[in-house]
């Protein structure tokens, strides 16, 4: 998948007696991920990080084709070495024992030159970055193999890919399979009783020496659990809900900060640039962006020690963190939300690795991979429809369930409590999507932590259907969702008293789903006592809508499921105009509850009526004045039930 | 998004007069499908393609944070663009007028070398890949902009990203914007009623030469047909379904290769080194890979002037193909399924560029983005888990209905009458499913040709329910569960010859969907028509199964389907043993018959401990012989309805 050089460099960062050898072969390094990855270099620090030695191996083909590097002259290959900061080492040749001793002195030079690195800055403290050595193997591909099958070229071409002789039943590939493996001399190398000699078995390194028994290769051996402040000393003072706002993902950022400062060795932050405009800016207050390269007194918390991982690629910040994590350490990786898909595929690699070892008794537990999505699908006023997807999600529910978790905090104490499970899980992987824009705050931290510990509840301060009968379910999973919600009960209460609405919100998506298919699932008894039988439920949900049909379907109120959400409507507009063009503002929900509510259009058509010129209202106010109306801008909720 | 240098030599490619000036901001340049694309230069014939002149934009920063390559040494980074292959000039300073000129002399040096190389390879021919010139500009960030805000230097830093004086409120920021809309001089700009100087406006280009009326930049202006062999000569005889079998894409292959024949200059084929291994090598017939480096003799079909464009990075493919479409020109990505996520992102940007083209009366209809996945989920012999994801399908059909047509044709006939209809297509995402591996074939071209231009279809002769009343529908999508469903038909006919079934393939998946959220969706009466309103439907999919469910919730009859598809599990097996690990095999679906159709298992319970016997035998053989039973691999269909 050509990722391996960036997971190479996380493993070798706060490892500083590791030296990772990291192959990179002449195909993968053709992908762009990999191609970019060569810069890793300019966030190593030869203080208290390890070495990476990479190694080109260039044997010129892939599948079928020629590469690019093993094609191009000499001096380009060195110059582009040179540019991606390395000092090259060539080892070129087909005869093996020439091959053998050159490999062996190359070997023993690089590695001294990576210890006077780090020897003078382990001594004298960084200075400047280093130019650290790299390997340029060219070998024939198919080496040993057959040179010539069939009367073709077979060895140092493309056709000595997979099966060098083809198919065996072919008269004569038998006899030159024999010829090839009798070329390894295994009279030599095995005793009378078919054993390999104990002097080239001893030769073989010894208990963790061996890869794969390498505790680095097996990172949970080596997990230290994080020193974790307690969230709750970050909570957002709630005294009524919807009484205060706050940035959401700021106050997140004063645990991150934290957390950076508690764990100064094992913990650290990757990004493409997005962190401060993620808003966990107060990082800064305690370290600052890594970069080994120039630094100017202009820039903004820049330092070659910074534990802020920032480069703009995220398949690099993807591969830093999977290689910090397989190593035994922690991370976060805050990243636009529509950007997230630019990993889709390394997401992939890492579900499915994780899905296996889960399975192998001997792999320790490893922390988990922990997505912070923010600059969300619903706020893009600035960048508009290039920027909005929140399909991250769909694309992760295909993973098997065992691994995956999704979370959807509505507030600042909820995401906090979501934020310190995430932190303390192991072998999942963690997708949180909360907003940055200043918001109201509906939970007090007792009832966030509550809330966030059954993952999905019925907000008893928001609904009014208490000792009567519920004609509505109205259910919300996100920030932006939760707030049209509420607003829209908050209009259908004052219109409508006699409608007993119910409010539910969802924290952790994969209660939604059976029992059976995700261990958070409700069971069905529970998610009909929620969700009722028979009574219409308006959902409004912060990604593609049918997700939500997707994880339900086989619920028994499915049929009355009726879920607002993204479809693909957008541009660089305000806020309110953004759920207004997706029809899951606080009209159109209300709307859809006088439509479904049986019997109430007939009572209710007036009311419709002005929620329909409240929606002209607003298309005619924004276009005026290029912001969302006051009673939008300043709406406040009015609903809480007093006790 | 990071992908604009691999876009603009899609554009050259064929475009022997135009000149594409591209730049590349030092953001970008950090991502991984920027940093590879610089390798574009050895795929860039001078002969017969245009010439692209990227100017790499270094102004120091992204949001927050330095870029990497604005803070590496100058030598290292001409290095790094003389490793990629050009020539850097350097543009550098903070002058206006100094730098205008040196940019203005810049750039005719740089042309007059471009043109220079154009007329030698074109008087000569192509004899060596020419060193292509490239400009490195650097210039401060938030250039002539305001120097100092509130006390901090903005000019040159981080801070001039976005609005350099931040919050218009705070005092003394409405006096910066205007000392520095000032700077400007607009006196001398604009006349006394406040219009442009004549003198001035006549300095801008006119008609055809303005960017956005270049007809490159709305390439449908451009377009002209492909022209298209009758793809029913390549048809394979079928005379009775089942009865030969056929490498399906390889089939298709022969259609390809004279597509590339038949317009030599405006059809290409783009692929990350998979082109012969899903089975299109037919067009090496007529073509080669194309490469202006190095080429050997042993080299397979590898030639500067090769119309299959192969660098194993899929956002260089899919940049390429973009380029070329969105300037007028026709192609086909083909990939494998499972590694197609790697450009999940690109996609995204296309979809919704197509979206909001559509909406534009002045935009002309572009050739469609058509997709060949094969190397399939069901097909990973060789390769494992790590290879099957046919997720792709699922993030497609997130995007807007009017753009994205997913295909999954059962065999070769069927996926050259949907290639033809892809091929004549305008402004759509095309995606086609389809295996290489020699499989069964099941309709002739005629019946294919029907069974395509419907998208979804009963086919009476698999079926036995004729005049009498259905007792389960069985369907089926992609070329392996529709083997698969054939198999189990076979198998419930041989024990239970009283069973009615109806078998039903879908070729066109949004036949699934309902009318109104997407064109090709079937009517719910069509839909209950063929599904009933009442049976039990067993469905295999090839891709997530949930996606069957999200696609058809509302229809009638959803509370009886049950579907079999890709549940993650899989590993380095048998082709058999992959259905079986994931369920979807003859035995389970006939075993879901015998479970669903009311009072069958009762009458069936000794069919169903055979079918369960078959899989301890199947187990037990793979595990002892490596390969699955004789009566899998010699399977062939016996059920067919004779007149």
């Amino acid at each position: 998948m050509g990722y391996s050089l960036s997971h190479a460099y996380g493993a070798a960062f706060d490892n500083p007696n590791l030296l990772v050898a990291c192959v990179v072969g002449d195909g993968e390094a053709e992908t762009g991920p990999l191609a970019t990855s060569w810069h890793s270099n300019k966030f190593l620090n030869p203080v208290h990080d390890g070495a990476v030695l990479p190694i080109l191996h260039l044997n010129g083909y892939k599948i079928a084709g020629p590469t690019v590097l093993a094609r191009i002259p000499r001096d380009e290959l060195e110059a582009l070495f040179r540019g991606y900061g390395h000092t090259p080492y060539f080892v070129e040749g087909d005869d093996p024992m020439e091959m053998h001793q050159l490999m062996a002195a190359t070997l023993d030079l690089v590695t001294s030159e990576i210890q006077r690195i780090q020897k003078d800055a382990r001594a004298n403290g960084f200075k400047t970055r280093p130019r650290w050595p790299m390997i340029i193997l060219r070998s024939p591909k198919g080496w040993t193999g057959p040179k010539v099958v069939d009367g073709k070229l077979t060895e140092g071409t493309f056709r000595s890919h997979q099966v060098p002789m083809g198919e065996m039943s072919h008269p004569g590939h038998v006899q030159i399979l024999e010829e090839w493996m009798r070329g390894y001399r295994p009279q030599e190398l095995f005793d009378q009783a078919g054993r390999l000699r104990s002097e080239l078995a001893e030769l073989a390194p010894q208990g963790s020496r061996r890869m794969s028994a390498n505790p680095h290769a097996n990172g949970g051996l080596l997990l230290n659990d994080l020193h974790l402040p307690d969230f709750r000393g970050y909570a957002v003072k709630v005294p009524v809900p919807g009484g205060v706002d706050a940035e959401t993902t700021g106050v997140q950022g004063q645990l991150i900060r934290d957390l950076v400062r508690l764990n100064p060795v094992n913990f650290r932050v990757f990004s493409p640039d997005e962190t401060s405009s993620n808003r966990w800016g107060a990082v800064f207050e305690v370290t600052n962006r890594c970069s080994t390269a120039e630094i100017l007194p202009q820039d903004d918390h820049v330092a070659p020690d910074g534990r802020v991982m920032e480069m703009l690629s995220e398949h690099q910040c993807e591969g830093w963190l999977e290689g910090y994590l397989l190593t035994g350490r922690h991370g976060f990786f805050s990243c636009y939300e529509a950007f997230i898909h630019i990993v889709d595929s390394m997401f992939n690699q890492h579900a499915k690795w994780l899905k296996v070892a889960n399975h192998l008794p001997w792999r320790r537990p490893i922390a988990s991979l922990n997505y912070l999505l923010s600059s969300h699908v619903w706020r893009q006023d600035h960048n508009g429809f290039s920027h909005q997807d929140p399909g991250f999600i769909d694309h992760v529910v295909n993973k098997k369930a065992e691994v995956i978790r999704i979370y959807l905090p509505p507030d600042a104490n909820t995401l906090l409590s979501v934020t310190d499970h995430c932190l303390r899980s192991r072998n999942y992987v963690n997708v949180i999507v909360a907003g940055k824009q200043p918001a109201p705050q509906w939970l007090s931290m007792d009832a966030a932590m509550v809330h966030c510990a059954v993952g999905i509840g019925l907000w008893d301060w928001a609904s009014n259907d208490t000792g009567g009968e519920t004609d509505v379910v109205m259910a919300c999973a996100g920030d932006v969702p939760t707030l049209e919600t509420l607003a829209a009960v908050d209009l259908l209460r004052k219109h409508l008293p006699d409608l007993k609405m119910r409010v539910i919100n969802v924290v952790d998506l994969m209660k939604l789903q059976p029992q059976g298919e995700h261990p958070h699932g409700l069971s069905d008894d529970d998610f009909d006592l929620l969700f009722t039988k028979n009574k219409p439920i308006i959902f409004a949900y912060h990604g593609y809508p049918w997700l939500i049909h997707r994880l339900t379907y086989r619920r028994t109120n499915h049929a009355n499921l009726h879920v607002r959400g993204y479809k693909e409507e957008g541009t660089t507009s305000t806020p309110f105009n953004m759920v207004v063009l997706n029809d899951m503002d606080r009209f159109h929900l209300a709307m859809d509850v006088i439509d479904r509510v049986p019997g109430l259009l007939a009572k209710a058509v007036g009311v419709k009526q002005a929620m329909r010129a409240k929606l002209v209202e607003h298309k005619r106010y924004i276009e005026k004045n290029g912001e969302d109306m006051p009673e939008i801008r300043n709406w406040t909720f009015h609903g809480v039930n007093t006790p």
